[in-house]
């Protein structure tokens, strides 16, 4: 399994995904699962991936070998807008799935799913999330966060806590403790985390953040969080309820 | 969708189900989910369901009728422990899946689970997780909680604050904390929450308390809790890392 997150703020976006891939829980292995894809100065994209390895390998890998080929239609750098750029990522998981789905099928799940953010200069910084269909929805103010993945354990923080203005270090402490609420209940989620805090305008050049279990920071708000929590739990009001008298 | 819960506790059970049924988000009721069979001063047993509608009100009102039957195997009032008593609730659930479930896979899942917790006099309190197959897992002081349902959302605030030591009290708060996580991200899970709170060797009278969503308590503790976790994240440290300076 996979958790993949995507916040996207009125500062610019954080895309975090874990390291965890597994085959049944005796063949396990840290697999990177961010890939950037830049132009200096002119875009910025990031792809997080879940699902089959193999094809999301296969995907980003054909995305590569397509960067700066002029007239192929699913060139990133051709791409005028983030929208138009979101089409070629769906485009290439199609061409992949048509070609292998029906081989894998007998053996597992074969599809996949991305989160893709980024800027082209001129245009805003945008967020998707790109089904295995190859189809794609994109946040907004309205809804700041789209996640891929084992998504269920770490939504509850971020529904009460997560808003588009979130400044991008709070959105880190934020990503944080909905991957830690993960980790907790899916061992088939694990750190390392990989982690993209992009601000909006600045164009890169993207740098992915690896955070270890031990990282210094993720221990210091993981076990303060978790303090924090016992006690307000500790500070609510009682109930007056005669069964607990 | 149901969403329920057993804390198994040195000083009692608490067991709690929401009440929404659906059959489609345009097809949807209250239903009580908790049922109780008791016989005062001598022995208390709380049932609580989840899954299709008709299994488990077929299950609960067999286990009525045969309430106190003499001779009849599955009389949960001639129990002699909370194990055969479990059992006894399984061999029910085996008979109506016998008698319905090929008659009923071609509309939805026919399947069902249940947690059961009592106390039979003479005998410790104890909590147990019914699978839909009919076989079952008690709680114990390390695993001290058992979920059925939409399990996911309320799983981290469990993990993070309970344990067998718990008191009644806490329990109750964390309970409701843990159902309002869920109602925050799952529809198919709604209040009023039916809840049990029993404390170990009081044999009962049982009563089964119903949890509205504007009841004062509840409306209290989950707006204190959110502004507790709003001043928790804010209150921790932010990364000094080079992105966000």
């Amino acid at each position: 399994m996979t958790y993949g997150l995507g916040l996207f703020l009125e500062d610019g976006f954080v895309v975090t995904a874990d390291t965890r891939s597994n085959a049944g829980v005796d063949h396990i292995a840290t697999i990177s699962k961010i890939s950037a894809f830049q132009n200096a100065d002119e875009r910025v994209m990031v792809l997080a991936s879940a699902g089959n390895l193999a094809t999301t390998q296969a995907v980003v890998t054909i995305l590569n070998q397509r960067l700066g080929q002029g007239g192929n239609p699913t060139n990133l750098f051709d791409a005028a807008t983030m929208f138009d750029a979101t089409k070629m990522v769906g485009s290439v998981l199609r061409e992949v799935m048509s070609a292998n789905a029906q081989h894998v099928q007998a053996y597992g799940d074969p599809s996949a799913s991305f989160l893709f953010a980024g800027q082209i200069a001129g245009g805003p910084h945008r967020l998707f999330l790109i089904y295995p269909a190859g189809n794609f929805i994109e946040a907004s103010p309205d809804t700041p966060y789209l996640q891929i993945g084992e998504v269920k354990y770490g939504k509850p923080i971020l529904d009460r806590a997560m808003q588009f203005r979130t400044s991008l270090s709070e959105a880190v402490k934020l990503t944080l403790l909905s991957f830690d609420a993960t980790v907790r209940s899916n061992l088939s989620v694990a750190p390392p985390f990989d982690m993209v805090i992009y601000r909006a305008g600045s164009l890169g050049p993207i740098q992915v953040r690896r955070v270890e279990m031990e990282d210094p920071y993720f221990v210091n708000i993981r076990n303060s969080y978790s303090d924090a929590i016992r006690q307000a739990v500790r500070d609510l009001a009682p109930a007056d309820w005669p069964e607990i008298a």
